[in-house]
Order: structure tokens, then sequence, then C-alpha cells
């Protein structure tokens, strides 16, 4: 197998059992890269000596026997908002060109402790939030990656590399891993450090991993989990075994509960009817479960609280450049600085209520199966698609994961989004596996 | 002795070695307030019989051999802002009148736990704001208790109770205590519970103890401090020492800061003057100190977020009773009404760097030493005075104690402020204690 094409956790072993070297494996990559980058565009920055040089030390650290972290020599795309001390960090906006950062975020730092190569920085939409950037669809150019983590998902659904990072505000990691057909997991709120990271809002900004299996998944967020004292939404407990508990059986089999969401309306009629045919394969072992009334204004109060946080984390952004802002991220901003601090409170203090009406799911289902997107991967490079169906999850901090496993009329990869109570993440990998495995059984 | 006029630690003492039973002491404390409450009025609700009747199950529980509190038997006045399931809670204003809460705030819980008899309800201003009520200063009844605190601090000034609890949101428990000569001290944000306090304001919010010593002030405080996951600005930690770490002598001799503050103009020229003599008297030991410009904006940082937050939480409030409202608060709540989420946002995210500021003045010092008041408590009861060398200490969410050290020219109490850097509670409780040695000694 070419080792671009191998998993990370794959690809880690045969590294540490000395079948294949790191250098082996990014030049696998770079090869990838060099064949397919001019059309799918996935790359911000990318050094290919850089690369090698950080694998070539990767190989001299196991044969001088340095203690090997689970990520030794393998390499991970970076989304171009997380600072790299080493590579410029310019955030998809011609504002920040140029801009190279004196220290690595906190995640980034987390990655090289781990042993990663880091491969270099992945494509995002301007500051993070809509507008597109050059970066297609690998599974049909004419189409839009999603966005804004465009290059991370594209990146790693090309084989260009195994393992990405990427944030979610709204629907930014599952939306761009649906699109593309690989896995998306954004674990729960505070459970990655965003230090360093380019802030949209802090209530809502959330780190997350692409890769092409849930155990992927589950290595790479187990090396970037972790409590840091410069996020101050990050809490001192233990990483949870992702791993290891993604790989066991459930102990019961699992119950999910279809949620349809106040924008069920809103996907697309083939969505609708491959859910439609998924709950039916799955028989017994779903319901469907209606949201209380409330959650018909959730879209509303994540609107307040993001386009007031854009209008705030970007206001110098727009003071001294908006003549070159988007005009989609103009008129946020613009509506963001308009919005009252009582109602951006109010929409702030809804989130707690709207996790204690989830956790009353939760106490009769394991997960939440869900679109992770309208459809599939809309034509056309001019927008990203639709994040609605993320929007719910990510104001209430889920842990939600999107798997490949369904294919749309167009032929392209449509994701089933399962989504879990707060800090139960472990078990939400599990579900997800048994999950896949059921369907493919 | 007259037990009322015992302190806490040494009554607590008493009952526990069976000189001094719980009852005694309570009749003792109900004989002062039926002799003071007609002058002083400071209780919102007390209900004599409810007391006693606490205070003989205090006394069975020690013949009965029970594990006893910290505060077993004593007598501890609670603001009427706090939850109490037996008897009503009405926050100082007509719109709440005869509101029963159904449960206990965390601390009056507590407390409860500690051993503590729950005498009654100390008398709020409207709402904890600004309005006044009934209540008189004890030295001179012509004259304010300050606020909004009014009833516990008056309380505790007229032997009525050897211990209160209270808040502070801008200067609701320094201002009180500070005019009526008795111990205030408002431990690190974070550290006590709110959970079923009236909320006015989530970033500013903090509880506060008043007692007649800094022991005293100890064991009340060490009793309701710890993480409450009802209150999520509540953190798990280990609860400081205070009562043990206050009683010892500081390793080396303390070094203050004198630090006049943006406001030191708006200070009675009586306080000025007694600043002078105090920073005389105390020679190489206080160095006074600028705070850099920045600070001279907090006071409308602080404004920002306590009247926006003042909109939101008595929004009911004012949609339905707004008549029934004080004018200042009305105000207060209109202004609060029109505040812009980013500027709301923007001065939350001033505390951090105020406190990075704060963390050099402490590299070479061990308290910041501040006039806890204008000056003495003013004539009329019109007004509960200015809060303002309370404000920067609030909103930075610092450790504060003022302690009854000054008598003004009107022959009043003025307070002293130390204020400490967050989260150094018992060292600032210790060094306090070696200043009143030092400047009665």
């Amino acid at each position: 197998m070419e080792p671009a094409l191998m998993g990370a956790v794959q690809a880690a072993r045969e590294i540490r059992e000395g079948r294949l070297s790191s250098e082996e494996l990014v030049r696998s990559c770079l090869a990838r890269i060099d064949q397919l980058e001019e059309t799918v565009q996935a790359w911000a920055f990318l050094d290919p000596e850089l690369a090698v040089n950080q694998a070539v030390q990767a190989d001299q650290a196991k044969r001088t026997g340095q203690r090997l972290g689970p990520l030794h020599g393998v390499p991970v795309g970076i989304k171009d908002i997380f600072d790299t001390m080493d590579m410029p960090t310019e955030d998809g906006t011609v504002l920040h060109r140029g801009r190279q950062p004196l220290s690595d975020a906190t995640v980034v730092n987390r990655l090289r402790t781990a042993g990663a190569v880091i491969m270099g920085k992945t494509v995002t939409t301007e500051l993070a939030v809509f507008a597109p950037a050059k970066t297609r669809n690998p599974h049909d150019p004419q189409r839009t990656p999603g966005g804004s983590s465009s290059g991370s998902a594209a990146a790693v659904a090309a084989g260009m590399v195994p393992l990405a990072i990427g944030t979610q505000t709204n629907g930014s990691m599952i939306r761009p891993a649906s699109f593309c057909g690989v896995y998306g997991y954004k674990p729960t709120f505070g459970l990655i450090s965003r230090h360093l990271v380019l802030q949209q809002s802090r209530p809502l900004d959330q780190v997350g991993v692409f890769a092409r299996s849930i155990e992927d998944c589950a290595v790479l967020a187990e090396a970037i989990i972790g409590h840091d004292p410069n996020d101050p939404d990050t809490r001192l407990a233990a990483t949870p075994h992702l791993l290891q508990i993604q790989s066991e059986e459930p102990p019961v089999t699992p119950k999910l509960a279809l949620v349809k969401t106040p924008v069920w309306d809103r996907a697309d009629e083939s969505t609708r009817a491959a859910f439609a045919e998924l709950a039916e394969a799955l028989g017994d072992k779903v319901a469907e479960i209606d949201l209380p009334a409330s959650f018909n204004h959730a879209h509303e109060q994540h609107r307040i609280i993001m386009e007031a946080d854009l209008a705030r984390s970007f206001a110098k952004e727009y003071e001294t450049g908006r003549e070159q802002l988007s005009g989609v991220l103009r008129e946020m901003i613009e509506r963001g600085q308009r919005e009252l601090a009582v109602a951006y409170n109010n929409a702030v203090a809804t989130i707690p209520g709207y996790n204690q009406e989830l956790d009353k799911v939760f106490e009769w289902h394991d997960a939440i199966i869900t679109p992770a997107t309208v459809g599939e991967a809309p034509l056309g490079l001019d927008s990203t698609g639709s994040p609605m169906f993320c929007t719910i999850w990510t104001l209430c901090g889920m842990p939600a994961i999107t798997l490949p496993l369904l294919v749309g009329e167009q032929g392209l990869p449509l994701g089933v989004q399962l989504v879990g109570p707060r800090g139960d993440d472990a078990a939400l990998l599990r579900t997800a596996r048994w999950l896949v495995e059921e369907l493919n059984g």
C-alpha cells in the first residue's frame, strides 16, 4: 500500500516497529500532494524540505532510542488559523498576509510532543468564516469542499495526509468532512485548547480533527485534548481513552435518537430519503425524537453570539481594512456591531437550558443521529454550503462526529452525524464504530 | 462578657467545651436585637422562635455526641438575597414581597452543615443595588450604614450577631463594613458559590463576610468557600486554611503598596490626610505605587458590565413593575439596555489585562493598602455612599478586606482596605492581622 494512504494508527505502528520510516511516509504524502495539489488546492503553506527535515529527525529520534509518542513520524495538516512558529499563519485573509507567529498554538505544541510531523498549513476560508478560498472538492473539483476547514478536509480526503486539524464555530468541521467523504470529529467544548488559534467566539469556537477512520480520529484527538491554563474554558480532567474505548464492543446494543431538528425542511429531498432508509435499516435500534419547541430559537441564539463576537474579534480588520473583507463577512460584522449586550448574554444563557433538554434525550439514547449537512457538496466554488445541521450541537458544545456512510443522488459523499452527551466522547466514538459495522455488516 | 459580644471563634469554642450553650448565645443576641432594632433596623426577617429552635437543636446535637462543625451553635445573619427554605427572601424590593424559596442557597446550606444557626435575614438595598432601605448606622442613626449589605454590616456592628453574610458587585461589602466599623472580607472571585443568590452580574457578583475580628472573618469564610457545580465560576480546589494561616507570623515583614487609584481626588480631605499619616507611621513598610494609565478606564468598564447585566437580570422586574423600582435603578437598567454586546465583551476582556498589571505589583508587595471608602458614613439615609474605592478590586475579582483602624474627623469609623493577589486569601488575612498588630502595638 502506498504509505500516504495508510491510516495514522497503522502508519505509527509501522514506524514504531521499523517497517516504515517517517521519511518514506512523508515523501509518499508529498508525492500525492505534488500530483493532486494543482486540482485540490488544499495547502496555504507547504515547505517540502521542512516537512522532510522533521521526518528525518523523527527517524533519528527512533534510532537513538528516544521515547516515541503516539503519532511519531506521522504527518498532520494544520488549519491556517493555528499559530506555528516555523510557518506563517495567514488566517485566510490578505490582511494577515505574511504574518509569522513567534510561538506555536498549544495544539501544535502538543502534536510535536506526540511526535507528529507538522506537514504544512491547510487552507481556511476568510478568517474561518464563510467566504471561500481556493480549495476544491477532491471528489469533484467543480464543487466546494465545504468550509471553513476546507483544506484540512480536502487534504485528508485526497490522501495527502492521514490527519488534519480544523475548528468549528458553526459547521466548519462536520460540513467539510461530510462534503469530502472523510471522518470529522469535534470533541466536547473545552476539551481542546484554543490558545494561539484565531478567535472568532469564545463560547462557540471548538477544535476538531479529520481522518479516514474513527480510530485515527481517536488517536489524533487524544493527543491534543488537555487542560491549558491559557484557555480558561479548558478544565483539569483525565484525558479520555478514546483510542481504547472506541475499539471495544458496546456493553449493550446502542439505541439511537433520530433528531430531525427545526431545519429538517431545508434538507435536500434525497437527504431526507436517505435518512428514512437509514432509519428503516436500523429498525428498533433507532427512535425518532422531537426536540422541544425552544430549539426553534437555537439558530437565532447562535447567530447573535457569533455575529456579535465576529464584530469584536475582527474589529481591527474591519476598522483598518474593511474594503478587503468579503461582503458576507462585512455584513455579519455590521449586524454584530448592533447586537445589544442583553441579547448576547440572553443567548449565551440559553445554552445550559438546551443542554438540560438534551440530557433527557441521552437518558434513553446513546447518541443522536442526524444529517451532517443539507445534502451533498453543492456545485460551484462561490459558497461553502450551509452549516445549519451543525449549529445546535456547536452551540451546545456537544461532541459530534460525521461518518461518510451515505452516497447522495449525485454520487457524492453524504455524512451521517452522531452527537453524544457533553463529556462522553469515548462512548460516542464507540457507538460510531458500532454503527459503521452495523451498516456495513 | 455578654455572650452576644463574644467573637464567633471564641463562642464556638465555649459551646464545644460546654461552658456556653447555643441557646444562651442566641438568646443574648435576641436580647440585643430587642434593645437596638428599633434604632438600627438591620433585619428584614427575624423569627426569634425559629432561631431559638435551631439553637436548642444544636445543643441537643452536642449532648447526643454528634460531630460539631466549626460554627456549631453560632448565629449568622444572612443578607436577604440568599434563598432560605425556612424564611422568606424578598431581595429588598416590594416586587418580591412574600417570596418564599423552596431551597437554601449553597452558602446557607454550607452554614447549616457547619453547625451555624441561621439567625434571620438582614436588610439589603433594593435588589442589592443603590436605593437605600430602612437600616441606620449603629454609630449614628442619622447616617447611612452603607449598602447594599446594609443590615449585615449594621447587625454585626451593633452586636446583634457575631457574623453575617453579604455580597459585593461593586462596593457592597467593603463600604458598609467601613461605615459601620467592622471587618468586611470579600474573598477571591469564584471561591464562594452564588447558587440561589439574587444574580446581578455573573462576572462581578461576589459573596463576602462581616465580623468583628479577622479570625472570625476567616472561620466564616472557610465554612462557605468551596466548589459548587451549580455555580460554573467556582472551581475544584483545596479550601484555603484561612483560620490557621491568619494566626501565624508572616515569614518576612510584609511590604505594602499604597495605591491611591484614579479616584483619589474624590476622597475626603480627612481621608487623604489619614492615609498620609498611616503611610508615615508605616515608614519603609509601605511604598506608594501608581497604577498604569489603563486603570483610568476601569470604573467605566465596570459600569458597562454592571448596568448591562442589571438590565438582563432585572428585565422581568422592569417589564412588569418598573414604576415600583427606584429612579436610580431604573436609569441604570435603561442605560444597560442600550449597551452593545461588543462593548460589554470588551469590558469583560479587560479583566485579565488588569490582573496581569496588578500581578506585577504583587511581585514586590504583599498587599495593596488603599481607602475602603471616600470617607466616613455620610449624613442622611437617602444614599448609601460611594463604592468607587472598591470598584477596581471587585472588577478584578481580588480578595479584599477592610479593617476598622481609623477614626474620621466626625468621630466615625473609617476602614483601611487591604487587597491581595487573586487566590492568595490566606496570606492576605495574615498580612491584615500583622498590620492591625503593627498599628496597635
